[in-house]
């Protein structure tokens, strides 16, 4: 397999952790999810908490960054546009090392001269609120708010840095809903696109 | 294979009829695009010509529809309700038949009881523009133009009717880009996907 950098963007819930960390072992290739936030934070002298507790948010509106105390009249860089830089950074140096499954914080248009195969994964309401519910402890209700809020900040994030609409289909490769297609097949569907052509049918 | 419905909903010029007959073929099922406008029109008793020309465009808004003459103020059927209904109930008929693969005119939406098989078919704007250069003898520019319009028009039609939007990724079961998966791996991955679980593996 030639150098095949594999982005996923997810809805909150769908399951998307679980089959990024299956993919890159199926193809013995790094995985970055959380990993990403030390990167940036080595490279930006922020601190890992704080990068960690931004992560995916985006707080860079003027209004914002006047409240926060975070923005500067002199030209200088806001904290938030630090995080980005280093996140963007550290994105940049896990592709060029090698293939490799990166989830979330806008990979797919931080590379997009490396033509990714970008993947959005979502999952119907009923089966994210189910596998929150489970992970995270919650009663029904506070799981959908969660998935609510989550998507919301997540679309919010990518709309503004990617300058791209979060979860059109026509901004991936390849969009599967978890619901209705198991993890194993939407796997397989993965490395089929980026295999040569029509390698499927002599699998 | 049980009783499988897929519906395909597609940008114009992704070329989703040409892969919705193949993967008709390839399944040996029926394959309804235009053939839908038929069974509308006689079942509505309107002209096969006034669906056509009406085919995939929403012009049931209150204004155009006092402009065009076409709203009653009786509480009677206005023409493009006639031509809505008939459509449902078109595809309804086609559904009840067996299996069978639906191009557009929000299949997906009125068949939603039966859960189909969603698709959603994008393609990279250049890679549209060739086709659509080629089929429709336009030049890039026009052919451009076209694909905006038609867009829009489809998009118009579907949120109106389907209540959903068009070309949301949650809204489908897959969507696949056809600038980077060949038509090829697209009807293999939809025939996975409506097969009983991991039967990839064994093909």
């Amino acid at each position: 397999m030639e150098k095949t950098i594999i982005t996923i963007g997810r809805q909150f819930g769908a399951g998307g952790r679980e089959l990024g960390k299956r993919l890159a072992e199926t193809l013995d290739i790094p995985y970055y999810d959380k990993e990403i936030i030390e990167s940036a934070a080595a490279l930006s002298g922020l601190s890992k908490e704080y990068i960690a507790q931004n992560d995916e948010i985006v707080t860079n509106s003027f209004l914002y960054s006047l409240v926060m105390g975070t923005r500067t009249l002199t030209g200088q860089k806001t904290v938030e546009e630090i995080k980005m830089d280093a996140q963007r950074e550290a994105i940049k140096e896990i592709a060029a090392k090698g293939s490799c499954v990166i989830i979330g914080r806008t990979a797919d248009y931080t590379l997009k001269d490396e033509k990714p195969f970008r993947v959005f994964l979502s999952a119907d309401e009923e089966t994210r609120i189910q596998r929150v519910c489970g992970r995270d402890n919650l009663s029904e209700k506070d799981a959908m708010k969660k998935i609510h809020k989550m998507d919301k900040l997540r679309a919010a994030y990518y709309n503004e840095y990617a300058d791209a609409a979060w979860g059109k289909a026509d901004n991936y490769d390849l969009c599967i809903n978890l619901s209705r297609i198991t993890v194993e097949k939407a796997i397989d569907m993965i490395i089929m696109s980026v295999r040569e052509p029509n390698c499927f049918r002599n699998i």
